[in-house]
């Protein structure tokens, strides 16, 4: 589950400005797994990329010089999606929305968070949002296991909270130890209080035309609302998603099917990803490969969401890393008509959603509008 | 629901073989419901193709003398995906595996079928269902409930087979009268019993990757198994849907991906289609719209599986009709390496599918292997 995992045993590309394509030869470099600090894997583990199947080699630099066939006009920059900015107003949305029920009903939407274990990126990642529920004023609530608790025990705190008027959230942290069946886990959250919207039942709804999923997965729901945030039409468009995890790609590729895109799903199976891509209006990328989507993979004025977060080496920074996206940003953002940055694009969107989801279920449980 | 309704407010052409697209103005003809018998919409009802959006004029028939810009060569015609023959080994190996239970363990597969009102068309279904099961081995179970019943009887009966060891799957026939929820009566039935595989959890399993669906709906199931009996490789294969009803298109996108077939959705809302089919190895169409697809839309060598079963007038036939698929036989045949027949090719598949999960649901929960 441990995207550092995967990066140990993968060759590494520090620059490619000479090459137009991932399969270049030049500055090989060999990674291990302790170049990174352990809390950086949090970044990948939050958008389900465990296990990138994409070609092995891995740009962390790609530069405009390199050989791209699309004519780059410099005036025509892309609009940055600045997913920072639009989730502080959803965060500030919520914000009033949760005063407003309290003054009405006197009821504060509660979050409970399952920690089981002690990886340090997990504790991050847990506080983070409990930060982030302090801030809107969401009551959250914390329970931590030690690494060998049994299954049983962690199932019984979630029928706890699942009973627990004052919770209308439950949020299971993973990775779970591996001796826990984590599907087991999972499906003990009651779906009226699933804010991940992980639950099959709710991914089934979310599929089903006249259906509706009592929520929608947090990241990719966090996508579709950059497009809608920033007026970019999806209906009748030709939208790619590269990568089809459970918590991204998928639902992400269900959203947009849903609002009316055709969709293609692109994945490590797919045979010269590249042709699909250039044919897109829209790009939603998650698939943890830096720089993977280079220039000539976009349609000039398309829109493309990086939702990848990848640490990639870089000696210039003072942690010795720094973060890209599945996109190469240089390249594309010349291509395309407006982008997401890594990080301040995807990121801050995931737990603004969450938040969001949180206030949607209070609401419905105490039915107010 | 019902397809005529469709059919009496089209504009229908008899011809178009001096026509390479849909939107010739050649021989127009205006159709009403009293044209044909009312029998046949079960076989649209049948797969789910309720309200075609695609474009309003519908071809009766297609020739290969049309201007496509496709080069045909008569020698290398398709390989024509006998599904009748392929129906009738699934029912023969069902009915092995059923003799087979009832002598180890004494156990017969039980399949329950609700109807409800009095339409010829639904009836004629049951029928055929029944008679399947008779063939195979299977108890078949009817209820019928006049068109007045309340949800709340048919809800009880529901609840009765749920509850009786002697029914393995239950199937609501649909339509239902309008007076009745669906949804509610669907989802009624207990998903172990859900043979049909509609339940939004059947359908949640089945999108997720690492999760089974207890059931695979049978019409978009029928059409992988013709591609596995067939041999046509499926993993990094491009694949085509058109269509994206709940009960075929939806579900046969999500089969084809899990077979790691890298997979486009066209629908109503897509703009050229035809440029997505002409990248297709694969075409599943599930769209209900006569002769759509025409040879011009086709990459030589492409695998076709038509699940359109339409009517169309054919003074010629004793019927006053004849039946044709989404695609364009005459045309498509000649450019694609195999393709299935209207009818006999998925259409006899779904029973065979059917009887296929009664038997999977039996076993299961009879732990027999």
């Amino acid at each position: 589950m441990d995207a550092l995992i995967h990066l140990s045993s993968t060759t590494i590309f520090t620059d490619c400005s000479s090459s137009s394509s991932s399969s270049s030869t030049a500055c090989l470099l060999h990674f291990t797994t302790t170049k990174f600090p352990n809390t950086i894997s949090r970044f990948n583990l939050q958008f389900g990329i465990s296990n990138p199947k994409f070609p092995k080699t891995i740009i962390t630099h790609c530069s405009s010089s390199s050989a791209t066939a699309i004519q780059v006009d410099n005036e025509t920059a892309a609009t940055v999606i600045d997913g920072k900015r639009v989730a502080k107003d959803i965060r500030e949305e919520v914000a009033v929305e949760i005063s407003r029920m309290k003054d009405e009903i006197g009821i504060v939407p509660g979050l409970a968070v399952i920690l089981v274990g002690d990886r340090k990126d997990s504790a991050t990642y847990v506080r983070n949002k409990k930060k982030a529920c302090d801030t809107v004023g969401i009551n959250s609530y914390e329970v931590r296991f030690p690494e060998d608790s049994s299954e049983e025990e962690v199932l019984k705190h979630i029928s706890k909270f699942n009973d627990d008027p004052s919770v209308h959230g439950i949020l299971v942290q993973l990775p779970l130890p591996s001796h826990m069946n984590e599907q087991n886990i999972l499906n003990a959250v009651c779906i009226e209080k699933d804010v991940d919207g992980f639950h099959p039942l709710n991914i089934g709804r979310l599929a089903m035309r006249g259906r509706e999923p009592l929520f929608v997965p947090c990241t990719p729901k966090g996508c579709i609302e950059l497009l809608h945030r920033y007026d970019i039409p999806i209906k009748g468009k030709r939208a790619v998603v590269i990568g089809r995890s459970n918590i991204v790609g998928m639902p992400a590729a269900l959203l947009l099917q849903r609002e009316d895109a055709t969709v293609s799903i692109v994945h490590s199976r797919t045979k010269n990803p590249e042709e699909i891509t250039r044919q897109a209006d829209i790009i939603i990328s998650a698939v943890g490969q830096p720089n993977m989507v280079r220039g000539n993979w976009v349609k000039p004025g398309a829109v493309l969401i990086d939702v990848g977060i990848n640490p990639v080496e870089d000696p210039e920074s003072p942690r010795g890393y720094r973060l890209v996206g599945d996109i190469c940003y240089e390249e594309a953002s010349k291509v395309a008509s407006a982008i997401t940055p890594v990080p301040g694009g995807v990121g801050p969107m995931t737990i603004a959603m969450l938040l969001s989801n949180t206030l949607l279920s209070a609401k419905r449980l105490h039915n107010f509008r």
